[in-house]
């Protein structure tokens, strides 16, 4: 656990004991802030342990991610509190693709050299996150390597777990050509594409553009590219059942990421045009010189949640949901492209 | 999935497709021989689909954890097939401390630039090692993210979920004064004590001596300290109605693992010559000039798992597991210590 792991690390690196001790008592605070009864067991454990109740045929969902070089952003601009909002959602919302109902959440820091505030402020950041959709934090472990990671930077995986009925899984199966399908605004870039926008704006070697005021942003560069990566279980969780698939938009963008969930024989037709395209790409695009098709397969481009649904069921979802655009239409596949982009 | 993953950073980075489709299909290939009946839906989803049958009350236990900088040791010697071994098995015992069955298991794999036939070494270490005890690889991440880490290096971070019912939970409850302090061999130094290790041979600056033999080892360094970290699960799960208390020695060794299984005011005492002490632990001690106390705090000195049972089970344990020592008795605690090593 989380807190186990720092006292050992610090043992090892001979750090001072009592600034691990307080390391450690605000670590487990923090974790115990997403605790629910269903956790059992004391930190400190070997392993964490998550009761599971009430499920007549439970699929267990789980996923391992990382969120890529946006740690380098969090890193160059030393502000580490959302960077484990980051992780929490990115993993929250991959295995809401399947329907799933996030159970418990362990987290895998390594830095050169253990850093307590930075360590602190991300366990801040992810544990806000899980608490948000009642997701428990009941384990990690935390790697002193120096020698593998330069100072001052570290990695961040997170691993989750959730549970969905059998009879409720969401695997695009049901899927048919006429179904519609729905994009959610993404925040931001999400967690993608930050090693293009690292080269394009030459952040590794002068990180001084972060703090530069694009007009058309309203903010700085770096606060746009730290803008957390949003979770869409708490509004997508009640409209499950109308739902028939789920893409979570990651690297790859919509061309990538829908055509995952869609039957053999079946294609998407998305229009472009049918949603605001925040102007983070443009600003991107225009820097980098960067072609039109690559900005979609590399950028989630302002849709970070596509689900598909009948289309009877397209007007209430659109209702319920005023932000959701509809962008395309299940047709069926004609050649060998599985996406049509118009 | 491994095979997804693989596919997405092949095309962010425009590596040769062909090469990646052969990658991807060897992956697939290696995880698919990992499956069993309760894997769910097909490999390139966005969630690992696990199906739970047969338990009344299933407790889940879940750990995340690396392998340390035992990775740079592969790395020197570029031998990759076993790490992956150390991995699952370090993740594997780590839950069966609670006498959990493992069930599936996600990694993270990340490099500055993707190297296939490294990747396919550490996942086919990986597969071997998880099909020995019928947990499922369902899933994973690879990233490449140069900048962060250092060309030819990686980092590599498992994440295991296994289940145990809650009448059949292990966690050190029943343990009493008078019970029996049984130690499994380890076969080497697993995965801890690696940076002290890397320290006293000067192996980063030069790393020659992986190559030299010692005689008291039989064999050259490298081979020595790339021994993969033994699972204790098809030796031990039978046993399990007799076993009140599971610990793995890791990080912090015997004093600081044994401890964490003990109800309050108990204490244990080990009698230090009761085991056979490895050749590798004296010649570390010797070459470094580490103190005894620290050598017993860094490493497992040749005792890998720890069990705890009633003095009347002793017998049949050690019976039936010829290579377990009676290495301590558990007594009532006496001042603030929580164990003597004698």
């Amino acid at each position: 656990m989380a807190a186990k792991r720092v006292k050992e690390t610090y043992r090892a690196a001979g750090v001072d004991i009592d600034a691990a001790d307080k390391l450690v008592k605000t670590i487990r605070k923090l974790a115990r802030t997403t605790f629910g009864p269903e956790v059992l067991g004391d930190l400190g454990f070997f392993g964490g342990l998550f009761e599971l109740k009430g499920y007549q045929e439970p699929v267990l969902v789980s996923s391992a991610d990382g969120v890529g070089t946006k740690l380098k952003i969090a890193c160059a601009l030393n502000q580490h509190d959302t960077i484990g909002i980051d992780l929490a959602n990115h993993c929250i919302n991959d295995i809401f693709t399947c329907g799933a109902k996030p159970l418990f959440f362990q987290d895998y820091i390594a830095m050169a050299k253990l850093v307590p505030s930075i360590l602190e402020s991300i366990v801040q950041g992810m544990t806000s996150a899980l608490s948000e959709v009642g997701c428990a934090l009941i384990g990690g472990e935390t790697a002193e390597m120096p020698g593998l990671y330069p100072q001052g930077e570290y990695d961040l995986v997170g691993f989750i777990v959730g549970v969905v009925e059998k009879s409720k899984l969401i695997n695009g199966n049901s899927i048919t050509a006429g179904d519609g399908i729905i994009g959610l605004p993404s925040s931001g870039l999400h967690t993608n594409g930050y090693s293009l926008v690292r080269k394009i704006f030459n952040i590794d070697e002068d990180p001084s553009c972060l703090n530069r005021i694009y007009p058309e942003l309203g903010r700085n560069l770096g606060e746009e590219l730290l803008e957390p990566h949003r979770c869409y279980y708490p509004i997508l969780k009640s409209m499950l059942p109308m739902i028939k698939g789920i893409a979570h938009i990651t690297g790859g963008g919509i061309p990538g990421n829908l055509p995952r969930i869609l039957p053999e024989r079946l294609a998407a037709k998305i229009e472009k045009k049918s949603w605001y395209i925040p102007p983070i790409f443009s600003l991107i695009q225009k820097e980098g010189n960067v072609d039109e098709v690559e900005m979609y397969l590399v950028f989630n481009m302002g849709i970070g949640m596509i689900v598909v649904c009948s289309p009877s069921d397209v007007d209430e979802l659109t209702k319920k949901i005023p932000e959701a655009k509809i962008i395309g239409e299940v047709v069926e596949q004609k050649g060998t492209q599985r996406i049509a982009m118009l």
